[in-house]
């Protein structure tokens, strides 16, 4: 059946065509069906989509379709199309064998994710693939054909200089390292071309918190002028960057679903690594109460890494450190990066998210050869006392069409005082995180907290212990009433 | 922040506001986000909802409901209601739970169930739980709280008498039992209250076949008055009904991912018998090499179902059947229903098909004390050839606003001829499924196969083994094209 397209300026987040109930019932589609578009030219472009059924919107002889779909497909206002009833994909019976034990080959990963980023997977489909995973666990060679897979189906940066070098923190506690770890390796000629995330279920990512001054939704093109130019970036690694698609889509689902199998998490973080063209490559692994794994899941996973890293010819190297609550005294978007402009202008207090952020630059230095072994640490705080790392920081984000002045803390705030004595045992990273989204974090970058003290710290009874800043005063109220009644945000020892 | 309910006259399956890309931006909420819909009055209706973003089709104080939070709500056109971001229902962390090998109580899978019903789930969240539930195995106690939380979310049929019987094939191989039984069983006065289903993934449902004579989509409150009238009924169980949506949605899912956990078998059997007011339940387990299940598989079954009918006091018998391939001639809605037609009207050659309904009919009727142990058959035989059962299906077709007249296949077809000799071994159900759907089924209701031969059945090179009917010559010829390439279809013992 033949059908002209129609725009509504509308996007639904996955492809989605909406069809005139008449037009549905003469080729017997319903709500929900999967149908195939196909152009008419002689190479006909194709795209699956999930239909929508209206009565007036759309004409008997028109098909309306979302935006990711004209985008994929690329089609003009008025385009002729032809649409049929989809079969379900190949990749389903492959992924029923994983949920019951098989191993998968190259061939059969690749049919997954190439089904995954070509929407022949419907995300009910994709949450079937991730609990396989998940429960069935995955060979290394499973998850080497993932990463390659994920590889195979996105685009790629390449550099001149073989001296590309990215981070990643896994299960990351309030506090921006990148920006200091960015700005201070890229300050000795080092590539960083860096693809952050945004919070999904915490307060910020480092994207979030980035965008408070700069852009970060950026495209492939835009991002290697960037690099090319200052050497380095901070940007979302999102859906317009198209550099693990696949990726982008299995994290969509996995965080609607909670659950974080093994194998994705090597996967993501190896892909975007790989995709970014990096020789070296420094994971992070905080390990610990309220951290995402323990000391023990921590060693397991440094062991898969090393493997990942000789598998694919690059220098790798884990860091292991032991959680001890948020790192900044920020937490929040905006409060999040005050923190990280301190450490840069030495002006900070924030002795753990310096800490960090020099054990890693040291690590990306020693293994780039920048630095000699044992050296990282001395040259990073270098680096960073002469003002070399802001200087660099300042570049990237004037490069991002951003600028450094401005950032400050939302107009409504309270501060919160302690009722009792003692030594602070424990903070409480859940709660925290729940705290700072209930003041309006992400979405209000400026929303927040500030903490006054951290672990192992001792505090009297009307302390200052944080401020907690909102852009609404009923989402205050709400917060600090949390504030109030959940009392073991801070574990405290009475003294 | 309050907003302006518009119609688009708009269905999406599930539940989807459309919002202006600038209200979107000023609330933070993105495309794929999960929202509560409220309205204003003292006690405020919820919905929940996935949101689409669109630039023209909304304004900016408006928004777009699709029919399912329209019919959910009963809301008006302009009506204030106020929007919000959800959070994650609970519900998912129970599922977590179960996905790491935990006993649910009878209270987290009631709170599953309701999220399921008040779309708190997505259907991602859904295959989710699908697949804890088939990858872990679920316990008899964690099956009955899934039945009693189906009841619980959804509405009853009750009638006068306590003599209210069903009927349930397991894995249906092309033949319908259903109209047959169910006429025979209810010109006894045995109250039959029949739900049936639509075509997923086979030529045709049961209710596929009812609509090519009468109504099949009708509401609970005109499914009260039929059967209250004649005693019965053959309709559609979808979602019009409002018996067990909890068991209509994990359905959809579950056919899309085209798993199919035990539990799931055993409680959507189970609550729509239940929620249907019978007392009397027959189970029919066809098994064998093309059935849904082995032998033994069929044996721990029945056990299950033994128990179930204990548990909530009704009398259940299972029936258990070798499969020996389709059992009526017509592979398709129309052409099956010609099949039912023919034995009602004692004018038949389906021997399997007759002897199959007549076999549950007399367990239905023993089971009900209609006729004594041992003497179902001869009772239902009789009933038959006496024409009553015939009289009784006019009757449930007229009260469902059918006819009997007018039944014959579509236009284009054509015969196949066998190309050597030799007795029928086998039928492949899934090829020959496979082939109805390329004619054109479930959607063409007149398309489909007739079949001229049986299992065990000798044929010669050059008799006619099946005519392929289509409504679209290019169908027809892709199906004729099919059946030739695929010469197993058939398996022949050469003699």
């Amino acid at each position: 059946m033949e059908l002209s397209v129609k725009f509504l300026d509308w996007s639904a987040g996955v492809p989605i065509v909406m069809l005139n109930n008449k037009t549905a019932e003469k080729i017997g589609i319903h709500t929900r069906d999967r149908v195939l578009i196909k152009t008419l030219s002689k190479k006909p472009r194709e795209s699956l989509a999930i239909t929508d059924i209206a009565k007036k919107i759309v004409g008997e002889d028109e098909i309306a379709v979302s935006s990711e779909i004209k985008e994929r497909m690329g089609l003009a206002s008025g385009q002729k199309v032809k649409i049929a009833l989809a079969q379900a994909p190949e990749s389903l019976s492959i992924i029923k064998k994983k949920l019951d034990g098989a191993h998968l080959s190259e061939k059969e990963i690749l049919q997954i994710v190439n089904d995954i980023v070509n929407n022949s997977l419907s995300e009910p489909e994709i949450a079937l693939f991730i609990s396989a995973m998940y429960e069935q666990g995955t060979t290394m060679k499973e998850t080497i054909a993932l990463i390659k897979s994920i590889l195979n189906t996105g685009k790629k940066l390449s550099f001149k200089s073989r001296l590309v070098a990215d981070k990643h923190s896994i299960g990351g506690i309030a506090g921006r390292t990148t920006p200091i770890v960015v700005s201070i390796c890229a300050s000795t000629g080092i590539i960083m071309p860096k693809t952050s995330s945004r919070a999904i279920t915490t307060p910020a990512g480092t994207a979030d918190a980035l965008e408070t001054l700069a852009k970060v939704d950026i495209s492939l093109e835009e991002v290697k002028k960037i690099v090319d130019k200052v050497g380095a970036c901070i940007v979302w690694g999102g859906t317009n960057l198209g550099l693990v698609p696949a990726d982008s889509k299995l994290i969509r689902v996995e965080k609607q679903l909670n659950i974080d199998p093994e194998a994705q998490l090597l996967s993501s973080i190896m892909a975007k690594k790989l995709a970014a063209g990096s020789n070296y490559i420094v994971i992070h692994i905080p390990y610990g109460k309220t951290a995402k794994v323990t000391k023990s899941g921590a060693l397991k996973l440094k062991k898969k890494f090393d493997y990942l890293g000789k598998y694919f010819h690059k220098k790798l190297k884990c860091i292991l450190t032991k959680n001890k609550g948020p790192i900044g005294n920020g937490i929040g978007p905006a409060l999040e990066m005050i923190d990280v402009i301190k450490v840069l202008k030495r002006e900070d207090n924030c002795y753990l998210l310096e800490q960090n952020s020099l054990e890693i630059s040291a690590a990306i230095l020693e293994l780039a050869g920048k630095a000699k072994p044992g050296k990282g640490v001395d040259m990073a705080k270098k680096i960073l006392d002469s003002g070399k790392a802001l200087e660099k920081f300042k570049e990237i984000i004037k490069a991002q069409k951003g600028h450094l002045n401005g950032l400050k803390p939302t107009r409504f705030k309270k501060d919160i005082l302690s009722n009792s004595s003692g030594k602070i045992l424990e903070i409480d990273n859940k709660k925290i995180n729940y705290l700072a989204r209930l003041a309006g974090c992400p979405v209000d970058h400026f929303a927040g907290i500030y903490l006054y003290s951290h672990q192992g710290d001792r505090i009297k009874k009307g302390d200052k212990i944080m401020t907690i800043y909102s852009e609404a005063k009923s989402r205050l109220v709400q917060a600090v009433e949390y504030s109030k009644k959940e009392k073991s945000i801070l574990i405290l020892k009475h003294s």
